[in-house]
């Protein structure tokens, strides 16, 4: 991958091709599919935050003449014979299933107990009252330090940590412990001279996705089922489907309708099976909405953390050793992103002696679920922020501390391999010379720095590229766009083909027309399913060039294709793909490409983020005042996007700094389950975010994308948190830095 | 293509997979769809059968608060410059947008006029009482002798007949001639003993599906806009609207609703684009249908034909010369089948002088369109009825007289090819050993017998499979199925890959999801969609086996794959394909297969078909008692399907022979446009057909398919006629045999 080379669409801003029907309306989301005959689904969910339910009688409901079907956890054939709570080991469909509808124990606020599916939605919201349901009430867990204490009531009586050195005895809130190191870490922190040690933690807090989730699904014994739902992943939410109502993946058929935003949390699934028994049991098609209170009580938010770090560095900068203890909330079901957290923690760091310790630790939440790049925000805060600190005491500047130990090509990681060329360095110094860090820090106003990293990942695409009679065409892909990625298939498919990006419409397939896809996660979409579509347009290429030669008289060899159109090199015929495509019937019928994949070689991404903040020490009230965001993009397909998705992280972070957070009362009550209480930030709050496009290719790309979705939310919590603690002239240690907390630091500092 | 070949589904009467949604009333046909915000679409259709239009003011409806949209024929962009009627070369598009919406001038009963589209189906049906249309009624031309006389007034001014020795000077209702010949016709009547020569007619009929039509549309101005229509073929439905709307291909997005019978009759536009016209104006979804005395009056049903036939043979059997000369009505535009009927009229025998000419004519009545062998049953009709006549004249049984003269391999035929293996002495074989050619002819009853020949067709098909991992799939199609061609889609790919046919979900996808597909018709789809789904197949079976050898380090080529197990021939290992799909992942991502193709190699079928019908010599009324389908299937893939293709085409042959007609007033007003009055057979009328399949495998298939929609129609006009005249003991040449004419008959003859 030379970075001189010559793009035609690639790197342009082009139009989107989702933008027309977003903005005028006519995008189908999640809740904008009605069949006929359809009826409503509603769940009754728990007002304890763990109980067990000593009584579920649902005979004067299905006596209601509204009501067409119940469902409860019994309905959920095969995971209900091994679930007797008390003699099973637990698996992951086994919590999933409870999760979707718990079994004799409910284990957070809102957790759903049974639906109802009636005539209509009031009709199946007001039939709720008619179900009998008694709890004995249980005392709930609702931090990490409660959960590991001796004392905690036990969640799941079968729990036994996994991990340990040896095996566990009795059960426990600690499903899993995991350790992770290189190098001498005694040694390492002896050598050092000065040492950082400081215990930071960061709230639950939610995706804050604007659509609730919702779904429309039809059972069909004989055919497929069908299930409508904004998912980021429809082959997996097919398996999981599946697997809870013993159906072959054949047997069920998930269309992801638009998306309003997913961000991880939409990568399971809560409605979707619950809807299709009620399908199921009333022969009708189930329409089922979440509340915006049911998707903060009861979808998947982001773990609540607490880290435990300690950096040792000598004064000439170099960073001897970095140690951290990180336990992770996983919610009410063992699950969270403690792994890659205490992957991550350190990564941006090439350093010679790392331990990491992590544990897994379930509570009376919700269950969490991914939320741009799982777990690394959590951990890498802490990490940032006591490096921060360490080279403020030794008198560095944060950009010249990280340079001097940054993560390069052939650096160690902790979790296995090296490390290709990375961007980390370019993006220091593309940060050493932002006009932001240039600038002048205003007064009252303190500035932080922090970097990030994100590993990206590969996977499995499908793509089948259709070209028609007049050379327009149609491009198949399967993985749900959450991002622009149906902007960059268009550009990297018409790149390789040589034709107008608009000329090749993007689609993202059910999970009948288009081969597995994996979810959309891990900034893996442009990278894998965007290796996918490159090699099935070079699959078409190879196909034009063989009908060009037939159309000639010579042989593939003999033909190049070089921007959309075939040379025949013999002579001096050209043909363009729509001629080609024009007698495609005549040299054999018409043309699609096809690749299926597994892509290896995802690319690395490190950020670095600059953040000035001004604090109102009269009230605690935040203002960010200038935020850049700096990347590694390996190679920006569409700039447009890339920048959205750097400020899209930045923005999430700066809420997960600042404000955000579940506020439970002492019985486990979420308090602030909607937008005027649970604070994101709008537009109206912040600045520009600035961003700054690192390109440093990633050779195993053809185009030299890394993919940009996650790294970008990492580096704000320590960025914010820093400039805050600078602002302030107090150390900073616990997110968020919301107005009761800053004002309570400074009145104690007074 | 050994006959002994076993087959493990092919040939096994397996579930349908279209049956369950079918018989439960869950599928979806043309008029099954609706949108939010839809609105209605109606059309205002002339009363009279020739007119010019003198007014057209559509200012009143417009001025309607229901009426969003008016469409008339000014809507159609590319056609309006090129449409001064007296100006310009004829060409398809004009003629296809006249006859959606009337250029000037209406050409019969039932013409549309304009559209309107209204909040609702009555709003939308009221208006078009708003619509000030005044109109200049002309002279109509409603039979072939009236549009040939001299007198005759001229449909289209700008018309001239192709195809004459001298090019033509004037216009004329005859837009074509065409003329093939083959040795001496001269010197063949010379040599015979004797000679029968006869006219024949055939009236106008419609193939009676039981669906009108219907389709709703959503214009998108940036996005593909989308139509829902019952079509044979929906590529070409995307093809005409956007050939008629002047858009790319890819800006139309054509959705193939299921499909209630097609015969023909769904292979060319009528609401579509208007639909979207009203859909772009009112920036909402459109729905319309036809009623079914729509249906009836513009639609596009069968030719009506005359054949003069001429046969010579000698006295030993050998047919010596056979000569037609055949007009077939067009309807209001050109394009009769007269061409196929031309080529098919003789086929069946190895003769070696033959001549026929043809005549395309306009008339003022709908448009005609395919119906089931466009053109054969009438020509084949008048030439078996002849032939009959004349073996009876010589004392020879009509077997005996066919099987003298049956076409076979290597018979030279008038339109072209030599023909390969074909069967019909197979099937004149089969037809003498029948139980019902030896059961006694019971009294009153008169039995007839003919033969039948089609073509049958290739072309391009396009599909993709899609494994899951577990082993089950889609198999991705664009062949609209009319006859059951999933059912058999599914069974070829389950006989390549060695699966249950039910594991394997074949979809007809929409113009996106798919490359192109021909329109089903001709009797291609099962052979060429067939070929192209052993493709796909045999395309994943390297797959599998590549997969295979990856997985226990050997080549493809130490791998064997057989019913649906991959075997390690250098040890014992065995895989199945689930096993394979399964771990895809480790192997290089989930597995599709492809093929695109132009198929070629389609066999020629041939039918005999016996008919025993009892005469009510009172009355005139025809009770068929006994009736026996012949016919070669080449490969029979789903024998229930294929005998309900040869039942079916032998009822709607029955029907077309005996009581089917339109009947017209003298001004041109068709006086039986529905079911009550327009005499389809139905179940109680008829018995059991007996079908015998006779299999001559097509070489050029793989599992020797050679097609079986269309032929089945053919025989049944002369077995009918024959077995009418055996009955009453006199001539027919004239269909249908209805009671009336039977009657004026048999009153002559007394």
């Amino acid at each position: 991958m030379s970075e001189a080379r010559e793009f035609k669409h690639i790197g342009q801003r082009t139009i989107r091709p989702d933008g027309f029907d977003k903005v005028t309306g006519k995008a189908n989301y999640g809740a904008d599919l009605s069949l006929p005959g359809m009826i409503w689904g509603a769940i009754l969910r728990s007002p304890h935050a763990h109980a067990n339910i000593t009584k579920l009688d649902v005979s004067r409901a299905e006596a209601n003449p509204d009501v067409l079907a119940i469902a409860t956890f019994e309905d959920f054939p095969s995971v209900n014979a091994a679930a007797q709570r008390d003699g099973t080991q637990r698996d992951g469909m086994m919590d999933t299933a409870c999760n979707i509808l718990a079994n004799q124990k409910v284990l957070y606020h809102g957790h759903a107990v049974a639906a109802i599916a009636a005539r209509s939605e009031a009709a199946a919201i007001a039939a709720l009252d008619l179900i009998d349901i008694e709890y004995e009430v249980l005392r709930p867990v609702l931090s990490i330090d409660d959960a590991i204490s001796a004392q905690a009531p036990i969640l799941h009586e079968t729990m036994m940590t996994q991990g340990l050195a040896e095996p566990a005895t009795k059960a426990s809130n600690i499903s899993a412990r995991m350790e992770l190191k290189k190098g001498d870490i005694e040694a390492g922190f002896a050598a050092a001279d000065v040492i950082v040690e400081r215990a930071y933690d960061t709230p639950t807090v939610h995706q804050g996705y604007i659509e609730p989730h919702a779904t429309t699904v039809v059972f069909n014994e004989n055919g497929p089922s069908m299930i409508w739902c904004p998912t980021q992943g429809h082959f997996d939410v097919r398996a999981r489907v599946a697997q809870l109502l013993n159906l072959e993946l054949g047997q069920i058929k998930v269309v992801a309708s638009e998306i309003g935003g997913g961000f991880g949390g939409k990568t399971t699934v809560y409605l979707e099976p619950v809807a299709l028994i009620l399908s199921r049991k009333s022969g009708r098609p189930v329409k089922m909405e979440m509340s915006r209170g049911d998707v903060f009580r009861a979808s998947g938010p982001a773990s609540a953390s607490q880290s435990l770090i300690k950096v040792g560095a000598k004064m000439d900068g170099t960073i001897t050793a970095m140690q951290a203890t990180l336990h992770y909330e996983a919610g009410a079901f063992q699950g969270s992103p403690m792994g890659p957290g205490c992957m991550t923690v350190f990564t941006p760091y090439d350093v010679e002696n790392l331990y990491v310790e992590g544990f897994d630790v379930v509570v009376n939440k919700p269950k969490v679920a991914a939320y741009r790049a799982p777990g690394a925000p959590q951990s890498e805060f802490a990490a940032e922020m006591a490096v921060n600190e360490l080279a403020k005491k030794i008198g560095m500047d944060p950009i010249e501390f990280r340079l001097k130990n940054a993560a390069k090509e052939g650096t160690q990681t902790i979790y296995g391999p090296k490390l290709k060329v990375v961007g980390l360095e370019a993006c220091l110094e593309a940060a050493k010379a932002s006009p932001h860090y240039n600038a002048p820090i205003p007064e009252n106003v303190g500035r932080g720095l922090a970097a990030g990293f994100w590993f990206n990942i590969g996977g499995q695409s499908s793509v089948i590229i259709n070209l028609n009679p007049d050379g327009t065409g149609t491009i198949i892909e399967g993985s749900p766009d959450i991002g622009g990625s149906r902007a960059s298939m268009q550009m990297m498919a018409a790149e390789i083909l040589g034709v107008a990006p608009s000329s090749l419409n993007p689609i993202v397939a059910d999970t009948e027309h288009v081969a597995y896809n994996q979810t959309t996660g891990g900034s893996r979409t442009t990278f894998a399913t965007g290796m996918a579509v490159v090699e099935a347009a070079e699959d078409i290429v190879e196909q034009l060039k063989a009908r060009a030669a037939a159309m000639w008289n010579v042989t593939a060899e003999q033909v190049d294709f070089k921007d959309g159109v075939a040379h025949n090199l013999t002579g001096e015929d050209q043909l363009t793909l729509a001629d080609i495509c024009a007698s495609a019937e005549k040299t054999g019928g018409q043309i699609s490409g096809r690749a299926n994949i597994n892509a290896r070689g995802a690319g690395p991404s490190f950020a670095v983020h600059i953040c000035d903040i001004k604090v109102d020490k009269e009230t605690g009230k935040t203002d960010v005042v200038r935020y850049t965001a700096i990347q590694d993009a390996g190679k920006a397909i569409h700039p447009s996007y890339v920048e959205g998705q750097f400020q899209g992280g930045a923005v999430q972070g700066i809420g997960w700094a600042l404000n955000e957070e579940y506020v439970y009362s002492k019985d486990g009550i979420m308090e602030n389950a909607g937008f005027l209480d649970y604070r994101i930030p709008l537009a109206s709050d912040l600045p520009e975010i600035e961003a700054i496009i690192v390109e440093v290719p990633n050779s195993f790309h053809p185009f030299g994308v890394r993919g940009v979705g996650e790294t970008g939310i990492i580096p704000p919590l320590a960025a914010v948190g820093t400039a805050v603690a600078e602002a302030i002239g107090q150390p900073i240690s616990s997110l968020p830095c919301s107005p009761p907390k800053i004002l309570k630091l400074l009145m104690s500092a007074q």
